[in-house]
């Protein structure tokens, strides 16, 4: 095990680097910060191609150490720089980013799209609900905030290890889910559109959520099978978007219950 | 129209300091932030007791003055540190603080029961949610996030002028509705509780929320009438409570359909 202490360490520097996306994009890497996530990669199978840790934490889990590819003891003030956690638990790992771009053979079960939905917490909460709510995946569009950033990572709780996490052209995915004959939701702010509780999809179909003021894309919303709302008490002018989703999620797919 | 220009101001320093729960108590005001606040107050019927805002949003809304007790034209600097927004919109008001300790003559509608919810923009959220669901009204106990605290005034976004908001001790109001013969529905993440779709409470009950990271109290949740379960897929360990308490508010109170 190499023991860092500086922060200018060329290895500290591109942990830190992970931060952007630009940065993981040219890695094909990203960061994993704390106990739970950590655990939830090994649980997943997933390689940890580097181990970073204090020395506390990685001399009270040696066999943590004996499985990851390569193991740093570091600071805590290098844990706080790299993670930007008020108080990081002392681990951390990086771990392959998945191929966003791969295309799945066939679509099978419920997968949630995301129209340029901004706030990461937003984001990473949705892929939280939507695993909870056993849905199969989740496609980001190009404006959304990335899935791998650190913040969507902590909201995600580690549920990118329980579903498929893709980006793509949401009218490219739209027409797929039309082609075999798969129900689109789109949803829409507007009495006009159908109740959310008066559609019953079968196991396979797609959700849209968008964008947190301006909601979906219009071009989008014309190209869906039904618009989907959620009726409101008359004062009450909109949900937050990760709420309204759940609503959603939960009604349409009840298979678990 | 007083002009102020200086942070160090008496009006300035009090208005900063709303963002403390002791001042707030103190004075019985607090602090909305932006034109949609702002505009939901007036809409409610509610005194501003102080308007602020920056020359060009005053002399644009000279209508706004006139319905207020006192107008502050500022500078955006002290604009920016009473509202600690990264871009403020240069328009706020001090509002008077509702009794949250006056207890209603009888219990009706549906409320929701806040215990220990710590997040600020968790305890904002579920208020916007059961305003949008309906709901009459939502209490929260001694160890949660203040109500009239800013980021929780800005997750509510104008909700609590739409519905009753209190403070109080959970078990007196458990005891309330269980004497009037309405269910109280408690939160537990164990399949041992009952399937949250299984319930059909009539117009009048409570549903209890619980802490972020520990659920609910081990002793409310046995005063409780039934404790509810959301079934979910195997991996996932849990929901965001706001989230949580979406799929539920609008489970329990269909009444909007």
């Amino acid at each position: 095990m190499e023991e860092l202490t500086s922060v200018h360490n060329q290895h500290v520097k591109n942990w830190k680097k992970l931060q952007t996306k630009k940065f993981r994009r040219q890695r094909g890497e990203y960061l994993l910060d704390g106990w739970h996530l950590v655990n939830e990669a090994v649980k997943a199978g997933i390689l940890l191609r580097q181990l970073i840790g204090t020395a506390d934490q990685l001399t009270a889990h040696r066999e943590l150490v004996d499985r990851a590819a390569e193991a740093y003891v570091v600071t805590p003030e290098i844990m706080q720089h790299i993670t930007e956690t008020v108080t990081p638990q002392g681990i951390a790992a990086i771990v392959d980013l998945p191929d966003a771009h791969r295309v799945p053979a066939n679509i099978q079960g419920a997968w949630l799209l995301l129209d340029r939905v901004q706030d990461p917490g937003n984001v990473g909460t949705m892929v939280r609900t939507a695993d909870a709510a056993g849905f199969a995946g989740v496609v980001v569009g190009n404006r959304s905030a990335d899935l791998f950033g650190p913040k969507v990572v902590r909201s995600m709780q580690g549920s990118q290890f329980h579903l498929t996490l893709l980006e793509g052209d949401l009218h490219k995915w739209v027409q797929d889910f039309k082609r075999i004959g798969a129900p689109v939701y789109g949803t829409q702010l507007n009495p006009a559109a159908q109740n959310f509780r008066k559609v019953h999809p079968g196991p396979t179909f797609a959700l849209i959520m968008g964008n947190e003021g301006q909601g979906m894309a219009a071009d989008l919303l014309a190209e869906t099978t039904t618009n989907l709302y959620i009726p409101m008490r008359g004062d009450a002018e909109s949900l937050n978007v990760a709420v309204s989703a759940g609503i959603l999620m939960f009604q349409l797919n009840q298979e678990l219950d």
